[in-house]
């Protein structure tokens, strides 16, 4: 069955492409809870919270939309009880678009005693060694109980590499709980939205095989999901490229949990429009900043004497106010103010790509664009003091 | 030899008293990094950060001055580098006023070791186990290095409860460190302060031997120290009454380490015009939000399901917006969040605490906010939900 046989079956659009170069593209993503500019690249908020960041900072930053992770959520403080209180928006206070993932991911590399079947995933909670049960059904249950605006079916994701059965058999799986999600999912309100994801490894034609599956059966938008879990950069993005030509041009694509800045930028230019990782976050807690500069690894004893700032041309203050000194001290010593402005700067960074990114599209200079930031990352860092 | 027979040796006058209310008082202190309103308290920045607060933060809580730990900084990053790149405030970013301690305190608490003799006293570094040397003059040589607005005597606090012959003896001792603290302080610019410290433990005859000697040699303020290290409240209390009517009136009065909303308050009663303390970031950090219903620990399964804020009254922002079912989640979850919010509710408390005392000093309203005040924290938290 192709698309054109179930036009009825094709839940709503709430997707406009506003402008494309190339394969990039530009678009707004309409949500219950606001309006999501693409490309986007959603900070990730595990369990209801941003580590080291206040969620103020995180819409001056300039990011529209957020993920939370549905395993963490639903073990803790539980999804009824977040229901109860209005919702994880109205929970946590950041009130804007969030995106949830399904929560096969974390049980996958977090839960004790996994097992996969037809029916579900059960597993031991790492918190209190519950055993739990999620299945397609429950998944889509708890996501509408956090109240998230776009919902992630629950798929099985293969480490790579892996035996091409193992792969086939995941996502042959995958599918056929795409379809059960998308069933559960039929009840949950206008403007609420749920994407289906692609599975298949380094496999070309399973790739295909999975985007073709999940285009017939119809989702709001569609996830690139099984990449960056090990694989070089280059199998990442061939992926992206034998994938994304199979997906509708007019719906949103999101390539699950990337990545560096050079991941966006690269499968930006491949046609994707959405990712999250905790990257920002995580390297900010290791003394780790992004910038225009490349990385700078704040540990690094260069920076002891340093009065200058990370950029002092960046538009975020503190990249461009705090002096490199205080910010390699302050990892030295472990002070938890050193994990918070870096994670802050990262952010901002990210953020201020992807605005850079929609305004390069928007204006048609995408290659120009991509070649001149690539080149200032390859540059390195200032020289020293 | 009284105060008169000395007025040349005597520090210029930087303090103004605007108003008083029985003993309590009301105030500015000049500095060449601003004015700092009084009675005040300084929120402690150990390592040159305050613990899961950014300094935009203290600053927009209300705080017009912060307090660095000399022992930590002279560790790491070292008070030579700090200077150079031009000292505390600018190396911090906080760009505000500074008090740093002797680093006395923290030799007797945290440094291995540790040798008191009549020159100085020597022990290893917490940090790499580094034998250093902290005489008088070596501390006022690093409190000018870091460009502390108020530097501190080295001073020999002895914990309670204790001999009265070892008190008098570190007592006798830390007023002549006094002098030798006072001759290594002269070369420092117009402006800049120094607070001698009265010691005697809880034995009011040291204690008014110890005012009596410092205001003898003369200092820009007075500090009284050694207490709030293990002594009932009643103690504490009846030693600064002891105290403070022996210390000039016009000078400013600092208690050392002090303390909760209620110590602060009878402090104030008492005569004092200036506190600091870590409790306000480490009680954060344990959960426990400062409000006016008294301490309310947010572990308590009570908050778990209560979508109300811990004040809806309070004037910051997060006191009153927050739900505590998100704060007992993110305390519950170890998310650094939860101690981010904590300890920015903390500090903005103390800080109204601070401006509510000084607006009741300058209304003549002092007794009768005192009572409301206390009235308040008796009657506990808001029922359940």
């Amino acid at each position: 069955m192709s698309l054109s046989d179930h036009p009825a079956d094709h839940p709503a659009n709430h997707f406009e492409l506003l402008a494309t170069d190339g394969p990039a593209r530009t678009g707004r993503l309409a949500t219950p809870h606001g309006v999501v500019r693409t490309p986007a690249f959603m900070p990730v908020g595990t369990a209801g919270a941003m580590k080291g960041v206040h969620w103020r900072e995180v819409r001056e930053a300039g990011a529209d939309i957020v993920l939370g992770n549905t395993y963490h959520l639903m073990l803790r403080p539980g999804a009824e009880r977040i229901a109860s209180l209005g919702g994880l928006q109205r929970f946590t206070g950041w009130n804007g678009p969030m995106l949830t993932d399904s929560g096969g991911f974390q049980v996958m590399s977090l839960a004790e005693l996994r097992k996969v079947n037809e029916d579900a995933v059960t597993f031991r909670s790492h918190i209190d060694g519950l055993k739990v049960e999620l299945s397609p059904e429950r998944s889509i249950e708890v996501q509408r109980l956090l109240g998230s605006d776009i919902a992630m079916q629950l798929d099985e994701c293969v480490r790579l590499p892996a035996e091409r059965a193992d792969i086939e058999r995941a996502m042959r799986l995958s599918l056929r709980w795409a379809e059960r999600s998308k069933r559960a999912f039929e009840t949950a309100p206008d403007g609420y939205m749920l994407f289906g994801i692609v599975q298949g490894g380094d496999v070309p034609e399973l790739r295909q095989a999975s985007a073709r599956g999940l285009v017939d059966i119809g989702f709001h938008g569609y996830a690139i999901g099984g990449l960056a879990v090990g694989e070089p950069q280059a199998v990442m993005l061939g992926m992206i490229e034998e994938t994304a030509p199979h997906l509708p041009a007019d719906r949103p694509r999101y390539l699950m949990g990337v990545g560096t800045p050079e991941d966006l930028l690269e499968a930006v230019k491949r046609g994707i429009d959405m990712f999250d990782c905790v990257m920002p976050t995580r390297n900010g807690r290791h003394g780790v900043a992004f910038t225009r500069f490349g990385q700078v690894n704040l540990r690094n004893a260069r920076h002891a004497d340093d009065p200058r700032p990370l950029d002092e041309a960046s538009s975020w203050p503190s990249t461009r106010s705090v002096a490199r000194a205080y910010l390699h001290h302050l990892v030295k010593s472990g002070e938890t103010l050193g994990a918070m402005l870096l994670s802050e700067i990262n952010i901002a960074y990210y953020q201020r790509l992807m605005q850079d990114i929609r305004d390069a599209v928007s204006a048609g200079t995408f290659a120009n664009f991509y070649e001149r930031t690539r080149t200032e990352w390859a540059a390195g860092d200032i020289a020293p003091h």
